[in-house]
């Protein structure tokens, strides 16, 4: 007998490590940029209406509806739609249909680390190009691609917050001969997307996730918009039956709703800006943020010492160690009232 | 420019085509093996009890919660359990740990069409065991599978309902140097089934599914049981939250209502015997049944023209072309209403 039968890049690899879920519930969890704000009220609505009886039958199996909802927000045609069990069932659908042992992934560092442990289960060697020291994208960066198959880049970045200059997102687009994959997870936050561009570029696959904007991480519902023949590719991937009959029908009630995507992220903005003047008053400097989280720095640049204080006060935000990210924290920004219990501690700290 | 940027795998491959999933409303739909009677009381009080300002936060990402209760219903460790979004996930789970270009797939012909599709994925050769001619499994099984990494047993089998003898199933899992994984999506309709052996066996995963004996098909909620080293190596592949946070509450509410499912057990079954009786007075033959469908052979051997006939009258059962399987249809178990409308156009067209 074997003593593993596992593929062996599988038995290599290390899991990827989602932030972390306490399950105490009197903390100040502002660690997975989860929305402080509740769903929009379509979603109490929906499960309040849904008769579970319906779930004795499979779903519609392309998610259709809530397909064709999103093609009228993005104006583009339901056939360059397609629906995920988050956005991270999204990702997992393009490296399998575009990396290999012998088609590379190219992604950013730092970013988000789910990007090269996906490429790790497909053996796809991962061209990791460094950010500048502001975390901008280098200049020669498709010098840095040539080799790789598809490029993610997540836009605004996480956990760094910034974003990267349309002409430059462009220019990157035309010139890599590849797939570009740009993770939209925050784009709603941001003053600006990519997402006008699938229609100029056939290489291009723009993802979303409702986890975020729509308050909906719990609900694992993700999507991607290209052209119709890079979405006919990726389906055959997808399960079929991938997202649930009631992920589907509360997907479409949140997406239906912008006036109340409009009013959260207005008052998440505020909060934002709000962190960002207390900190600057506290000695801290920050990456100007799209998102809705600050990668901020303390003064004394030791992201682990402001992590364990805030921690030890029943305030979680995520630490990256590393030379150049364990100088910050990024904090989620939460309601007004979690800011306040996180600013009482640096307060306490660094006055 | 290329001309595609797919794996060349993923441009050869066909998509899995699921069961029609008909948008008209008043059809007899007894053509995927879903369950004619709603799910268990907990399900609707569940969701009726859910507070949706929950989801804007993630799920629990292992889904510990209902794992236990899966442990404990099958007497395990909750280590030795996954939880997956449907048993589809599990079964593509499985398939990128163990499947590779030389790490070839075994399964049965006819079986369950998924496998190979998920098998062509990962570019992995698939080796086809054709059943004897009463679906039982060949004697020289293990010769046959020698080269195979993974060997996917559906028990029972579909489309054709029959089962396995479980000394044979012990034999070829201690005779078998890979994974054997016993897909047991229809076992609550059976007399016996393998989940006891995963305590003898350390290369034998039992995979299971709630869409069809405890009426969830449109919930996708799935699990697998195994040695925890294999389930530790499989939860590597899982999406950090594949199972989301109503998911997890309604498939436990399900789970812990055992006494329901067996009370619809046994309407599905005395649904199946009458089938049987009245099938075979119209001169049909059927292989005996494990599951909530029978495989049934009309007098005239030809399914399509049964198949179209009862199209033509609304009832929509499964047909799958071929040699042996063509000589047949497919009927999903439904309620005795579904199962009289059946019967009157067999009666017209056979008596």
């Amino acid at each position: 007998m074997k003593t593993s039968y596992f593929r062996p890049s599988i038995d290599e690899m290390s899991a990827y490590t989602p932030g972390e879920q306490p399950k105490v519930s009197n903390l100040v969890k502002i660690n997975t940029n989860e929305n402080p704000y509740p769903p929009a009220p379509g979603v109490f609505e929906t499960i309040r209406k849904f008769n579970a009886d319906r779930l004795r039958l499979y779903p519609q199996p392309t998610s259709d509806a809530v397909r064709k909802i999103i093609a009228e927000l993005n104006n583009v045609e339901p056939s360059m739609v397609i629906a995920g069990n988050g956005s991270d069932d999204i990702l997992n659908i393009a490296i399998r249909s575009f990396c290999a042992p012998d088609l590379p992934l190219a992604c950013f560092t730092p970013s988000y680390s789910l990007y090269p442990v996906l490429a790790a289960m497909q053996q796809a060697p991962v061209l990791k190009i460094s950010l500048n020291s502001d975390f901008s994208i280098p200049d020669d960066v498709l010098k840095q691609t040539t080799n790789a198959n598809l490029l993610i880049i997540a836009r605004p970045n996480a956990p760094t917050g910034n974003s990267f200059p349309i002409a430059q997102m462009q220019k990157i687009i035309k010139g890599f001969d590849g797939i570009v994959l740009v993770d939209e997870a925050y784009a709603d936050f941001a003053d600006d997307n990519c997402m006008a561009l699938v229609k100029d570029f056939p290489n291009l696959i723009v993802s979303r996730t409702l986890s975020k904007s729509y308050a909906l991480a719990g609900l694992r519902f993700g999507y991607a918009v290209a052209s119709p023949s890079i979405i006919n590719g990726m389906m055959k991937i997808r399960d079929s039956y991938n997202v649930d009959m009631l992920t589907q029908e509360v997907a479409s009630a949140a997406l239906l709703d912008q006036e109340y995507l409009s009013k959260t992220k207005e008052t998440i903005l505020k909060t934002r800006a709000l962190l960002e003047r207390e900190l600057t008053s506290l000695g801290f400097k920050y990456i100007a943020s799209q998102a809705n989280f600050l990668f901020a720095m303390p003064p004394d640049r030791d992201g682990q010492r402001l992590f364990d204080a805030l921690r030890a006060d029943g305030i979680i935000v995520r630490y990256f160690p590393g030379e150049i990210t364990g100088q910050y924290v990024r904090i989620s920004v939460g309601s007004d009232v979690e800011i306040e219990r996180l600013l009482q501690t640096a307060k306490r700290i660094y006055n």
